[in-house]
């Protein structure tokens, strides 16, 4: 099944847009799960079991898990497996390298970790995309516009009166031959997600920054979905999954990711 | 000891600027090894035990042992710790991500991975670089030229009338408070490397792209290295480690990694 096919699938299912960003930190996590076995997985399958009805896709981030070493790399895996097979899966991973190491990249994200889709960086241009694309039922969001205030060191930069996310956009247009790009388009910067889903009409999006970094839902939800109200994947991490770091950890993420499902939806077309 | 010590200490000692790069890829390697229990560790201690003396540094490149699962972290963690502590180790890892998620990866290659160095990508700007940077003693190489062809398509593109790599020189500089910032700067580019070392005169330079990939030794040499000859780390890859693909192959590294060596050394000042 295609990507999108599978997205537009559990977005209906859920009647979402929200992912739940799993930056699992073993720093944050409530104190009484240090005592389990793998208290990373622990809290991610807890943080699962509460939202996965709420949800059309969960993004681990790969940096969380490396962190640990081999041990992360088996609560990532864990997760993955754990997670329902109709959801989306993302793995945060801003990989970018030339060909043959961006094949390698491809091989440890899409078949040894079995992820949906993963993010990629764009500055090392086309050759170090293509690899990734080659898995035709995977998507690959390509950083267009980043959440944070160093995009403005390069990204919104100029080149010839167009800044540079721009000049992304358009080249992971053309990259797009078999339908399995994505972008990734800050919910910080509001206007410049407005121009891009103009252009980008019939991408899926992957909008991370908001919540913890401040973008808002309403222009989100507006400038980032597609005509039908869909393609968007709002995601929200720290403000669902560290809600509560207490006994009731779960049960205020499911709250927190009910309340912003619904405030998502409520100026979502036709949903 | 700052990395540049540490860097000129063995590019003395081995009177060499060459990196080897550890691309190890277990279809590539001779076949009589995937009887061991760990062919990929077993591999690069041949490579280390017949080129330790003939090079500055070893760059294992992440995405080869991410490929290979948990299986994979654990032979890089094995090679890292079986290589000489006088010896560079740099992962190529070309990560790139927000603060938070930053100081993640900087934990997993620092400290759990305890590498000397690291590759970067820019494209998220100074937030997504500064927490690696308050490691003092180790050093972030940002991508700012790479060798591939897809180069063209962000990196050579004009900002104005100067090259977005230009542009992430000079930002380099900036950033380099702690004096602990390199480039990365491919071969394949000898008229825009010389200009980069222009303006970034005391920086380490971490130089791919000689031998599989076409990059002249001459050229990189003269445009690469400090005013003394130093500051260069010269990587080659498969050109190298797969020399000879059969029982042979460690002493065929070790003679194209001394024939590299010395045809480096025949280009530079002072050595």
């Amino acid at each position: 099944m295609k990507f999108v096919e599978k997205l537009l699938n559990i977005s209906k299912k859920n009647n979402s847009l929200l992912c739940v960003g799993l930056d699992t930190d073993i720093q944050k996590i409530p104190k009484f799960l240090l005592k389990e076995k793998d208290p990373i997985f622990e809290f991610n399958k807890r943080i699962i079991d509460s939202t996965f009805d709420l949800v059309c896709a969960y993004k681990p981030n790969s940096a969380f898990y490396e962190a640990l070493g081999i041990k992360g790399w088996e609560s990532l895996k864990k997760t993955v497996d754990y997670i329902s097979k109709d959801i989306i899966i993302i793995l945060d991973a801003k990989r970018g390298d030339i060909g043959n190491t961006a094949r390698m990249y491809a091989k440890a994200i899409f078949d040894e970790l079995n992820m949906d889709g993963v993010t990629l960086n764009p500055y090392l241009g086309e050759d170090a995309v293509l690899p990734f694309l080659e898995y035709e039922n995977k998507c690959s969001f390509i950083l267009c516009l980043t959440s944070n205030k160093g995009a403005e060191d390069f990204q919104l930069q100029k080149i010839n009166e167009k800044p540079l996310y721009e000049i992304v956009a358009e080249k992971v247009l053309n990259w797009n031959k078999k339908k399995n790009c994505g972008l990734v388009v800050g919910a910080t910067y509001p206007e410049q997600l407005k121009k891009i889903r103009e252009v980008a009409f019939d991408l899926p999006f992957l909008i991370p920054g908001v919540g913890a970094q401040g973008g808002e839902i309403e222009s989100t939800v507006k400038y980032g979905t597609d005509k039908d109200g869909n393609l968007a994947i709002i995601n929200s991490s720290r403000g669902v999954i560290y809600a509560s770091q207490d006994f009731d950890f779960a049960e205020k993420a499911k709250q927190e990711a009910r309340k912003l499902r619904d405030l998502i939806n409520s100026f979502r077309v036709g949903a």
